[in-house]
């Protein structure tokens, strides 16, 4: 017995070395990325988005329309440094048309491509010729139809209404920019909401809420709708699972009932079956998270993930962590919120308990995922199931971008399994090490020679992964308190008590320091990379280029029957998906 | 029993109705305020502080002092705007000698003013008369001491050390201001803290914590320090009140033991020596809250009775509604924390009981506070107590500045008690009627013709005001579920859940919408009022004063021996508390 309480304080003392261990670390990781923010930013040749702010909830004045509004406003209260501004429109409709075109002229790219296979065919086959010939007049004649109404159309959004109250503008330096942005510019403090500007490129286009209302119903509607997906996942997932029983299975489909009564297979399907599902259903979420994020008011692509990545991460801590570990229905989970003083001894009696299956599911969902990954085995699926029926596909191979908003959470979910594993079942950490080590390897590999990176991340998403490791030390202390209150250590479970507000304030200290120079920089810096463009005799250039560079894509000139006939050419120049 | 269930359904709806009334007055109220701050704003005379910024944790740098820092860092980097700075010293010693010579002043002054007296002694009393020659040569000479020891450390002060790393800077228009106020100036977030500067005479000098980490730290400390007071404000008092029962007191003093034997006396003891002891208590807590706020890294009197006046409005609630309603221990009402669920339950078992105490308490506490505010009591004893003593007294007469952090809880419980009772006990509401309508007569009164205040509050109590009320709102709907629960009406208490949260929104959308109106002021007011005072030949005037407005009073030359004769000037000029 006094050899159990001498183990349980050599837990205790690791508790505590590990917490300071890793916060320490927690915090050099902090200020490296922090650093090397902006030192990317000082280094940087000027780019638009460093320029440009956007302007939302612009108030409607009587007598004038939105692009007015602005230039009266930015030549007002920002005359030296204001430059221009391209206010958005409403281009759903626009955006569906282009698809529209882009749809036929690919037919007809890939019809007039092949004349070879006409060529042939015109002896022996006359008739089928004359459909092909038939074909790519019918095609280009829609395709010519259906570009003037895409420039009647396009004329039509510009010129008259459709203006959605939002802007993007531009200043003559960094500086200007940011002053407009940090600081109130109407009296209403809900009018003339200013942020900062994504890469042109990066700019999400389809869904432009512009009206504070309207931002604030869709964030509280897509919170809503976060939570109760998030708590009730595992209703429809139990249904699913409890109907592919194998009686089930057999009343449903009677012909398998020879095959179901072979042992090995419906060992496989008892075994496997519930957990496929499982699988499935998880591999769904990160696609709705990431729908959920882009209709909550993002106005880039690179939020959109960011905020996805954040929802799937707490839904993955809940649904696979807690889940698990309580391994009861979500209603039975949601009281435990009701009851916060029994859930340090109901996780000390819950969380050891489920060790082995938590090791067994890093080599089975870790080490697996991470060996998919390199073979991208989804994409490979598609692409072979695809290639053959979409002809000469080698044309539209777009190299894919990091699925930031699916894997970082993931990995974070290992991290959180071996903060509050460790002393619990130190077994797990081998495994968690081989894990990491293959991630290593294999996004070293991904990152290089696979992914091509749409956005620059600027290393936004490590204050998400500081605050779930944060999360994990809070977790496993209070799952350390309940064990030492459970073993009759009172007096060990009272002494760890001041490490999680410890480790909170810790917290709290690092998001002062550190987290103001994730969301934008200092006066400091922009100064002084705008004193060392202002010899930079390519600067008239760029500010030029920087007028129309927020110019919405679905508003460019097309000529897709011009370019018909060019046939090499990249398919599109203008529009981008 | 049917009928119950109709009044039942009656109070629901006025649950409904009162709640969006009173939301609705919120709402105007906060735009009238915001509105009115503006309006002030931009009718006012320039002011030092729209001009002038705080600067705290000034870095540290070899080979250079604080001032040259704060000179070379703004010149830097904003050139245009800076118009000069005064660095922050340690004056706590100079603050004590100052005090000490005012002191020796104000003695020497007394001597020298009564010459009558001095004259008419001189026959009878050569003796007595020779002694104050003797005693006004003294404090002459020792005043004169000071005054040496005073000027040195002056000189010491400002030349050499001492300087603490914070400055007042001051810029040639508001804009300029604000715009190092809302920008992050380095790249270490927690160096060059910007903040916007009080008025001049409403900065408070004596605690000028200056680094991140110390006022970091100590606003750690204050807020342990205000929850441990509040949690465990009554378990001094419960053992007073129990030392202060019949016998005790007989066995303390057993001489008022035939007294204490009279019937009438013995009443009025027990039923008025514990409610006595408790509002002594409650009248100690204003001081200390504002001792506590004023460690906290409060730059400005105004900002720290802001403070103290939220910690003073929770502790009120906390221990005068919930200590009476629950009549339990501290720990008793901590429990309660740890249980949300039960919440509703045992409010609506607890409140309804104490509805006559608290519309006795509305009388005995409200209308007699209110009453007491008008003789000002406490200010009237002590000045009747002091008066004999001090002498010439009249010179000394300082107006009293509204004690905000007091009065304004006070109200705002009377408030809550009003919101929280109006529907299970409506006879509150025409004493609370009464209650206001009393202080409505009697601020009206202090307002015009009583206080003087100190400083401008800019309506900045408005925001605690507001979500005061929007708490007593949400506590009325637990209450209020409760009860319907109580009552086996589950439907009505699940169709209230919605109202506590549409409440909490509305909240949210009052915070987004007015209170950023609260902190600072938007760039069109900013740039229109400068470009106003543009062609204001007054402004080269004002800007020559601004440079030194907000010199530390305790490094004013001072001269008490010169200013000794002439004895009917007021007594320092340079000087204030």
């Amino acid at each position: 017995m006094d050899r159990t309480v001498g183990r349980l304080w050599f837990h205790f003392s690791a508790v505590y070395l590990i917490t300071a261990y890793i916060c320490s670390l927690l915090y050099y990781e902090y200020d490296y990325i922090s650093s090397k923010r902006i030192d990317y930013f000082c280094s940087s040749k000027p780019l638009f988005h460093q320029f440009t702010i956007l302007v939302r909830a612009i108030p409607a004045s009587a007598g004038r329309n939105i692009s007015d509004s602005v230039e009266n406003f930015f030549t007002e209260y920002h005359p030296s440094t204001y430059l221009a501004h391209t206010v958005v429109h409403r281009t759903s409709k626009l955006r569906g048309l282009i698809n529209d075109a882009k749809t036929h002229y690919r037919r007809l790219v890939r019809l007039q491509s092949n004349p070879s296979q006409i060529n042939s065919n015109r002896g022996s086959c006359f008739g089928l010729f004359r459909r092909k010939v038939d074909l790519v007049d019918r095609y280009g004649k829609r395709l010519g139809d259906i570009e003037q109404h895409l420039r009647l159309e396009q004329s039509q959004v510009s010129s008259a209404g459709k203006e959605v109250p939002a802007a993007f503008v531009s200043f003559k330096s960094r500086y200007g920019a940011a002053i407009a942005m940090h600081m109130q510019q109407s009296n209403n403090p809900i009018h003339w909401v200013t942020e900062q500007a994504p890469e042109p490129h990066d700019v999400y286009w389809p869904f432009f809420s512009s009206t504070f209302m309207q931002r604030w119903i869709s964030k509280l509607g897509v919170a809503v709708a976060c939570f109760l997906l998030t708590a009730l996942f595992f209703i429809p997932v139990l249904i699913v699972q409890g109907l592919t029983n194998l009686n089930q299975l057999q009343i449903w489909f009677p012909f398998l009932k020879s095959i179901l009564t072979i042992t090995f297979i419906s060992q496989i399907l008892t075994g496997y079956l519930p957990s496929l599902i499982l699988q499935l259903f998880l591999k769904m979420v990160p696609p709705v998270m990431e729908c959920l994020s882009s209709i909550q008011g993002y106005i880039s692509l690179s939020d959109i993930k960011k905020s996805a990545c954040f929802k799937v991460l707490w839904f993955t801590i809940w649904n696979v962590f807690f889940a698990t570990v309580f391994s009861g229905t979500a209603l039975l989970q949601l009281s435990l919120v009701f009851e916060p003083k029994t859930i340090p001894t109901r996780l000390a009696v819950a969380v050891p308990a489920q060790a082995s299956f938590f090791i067994a599911y890093v080599v089975t969902s870790g080490w697996t995922s991470s060996l998919s990954e390199l073979i991208n085995l989804f994409a490979l699926i598609s692409s072979l199931v695809t290639k053959p029926f979409s002809g000469n596909s080698d044309e539209e191979l777009e190299v894919p971008s990091i699925p930031y908003h699916q894997d970082i959470p993931r990995i974070l979910f290992f991290v959180l399994l071996g903060i509050t594993y460790f002393f619990l079942a130190p077994l797990i950490v081998p495994f968690l090490l081989v894990y990491f080590g293959l991630e290593y390897i294999v996004y070293r590999n991904q990152f290089i020679n696979v992914y091509a990176p749409k956005y620059e991340t600027g290393g936004k998403f490590w204050p998400i992964a500081h605050s779930c490791i944060v999360f994990s030390l809070v977790l496993m202390h209070a799952i350390a308190v309940g064990i030492f209150t459970l073993k009759g250590l009172p007096l060990a479970s009272s002494l760890l008590v001041p490490l999680p507000i410890l480790t909170l304030l810790f917290n709290d200290y690092c998001r002062k320091r550190f987290l103001p120079n994730f969301s934008a920089y200092s006066a400091e810096t922009l100064i002084k990379k705008d004193r060392a463009d202002e010899n930079d005799p390519t600067m008239a250039e760029f500010l030029d280029k920087l007028v129309t560079a927020y110019a919405d894509p679905a508003l460019m000139p097309v000529s897709f029957t011009a370019t018909a006939d060019s046939l090499r050419r990249p398919l599109m120049s203008t529009a981008e998906d």
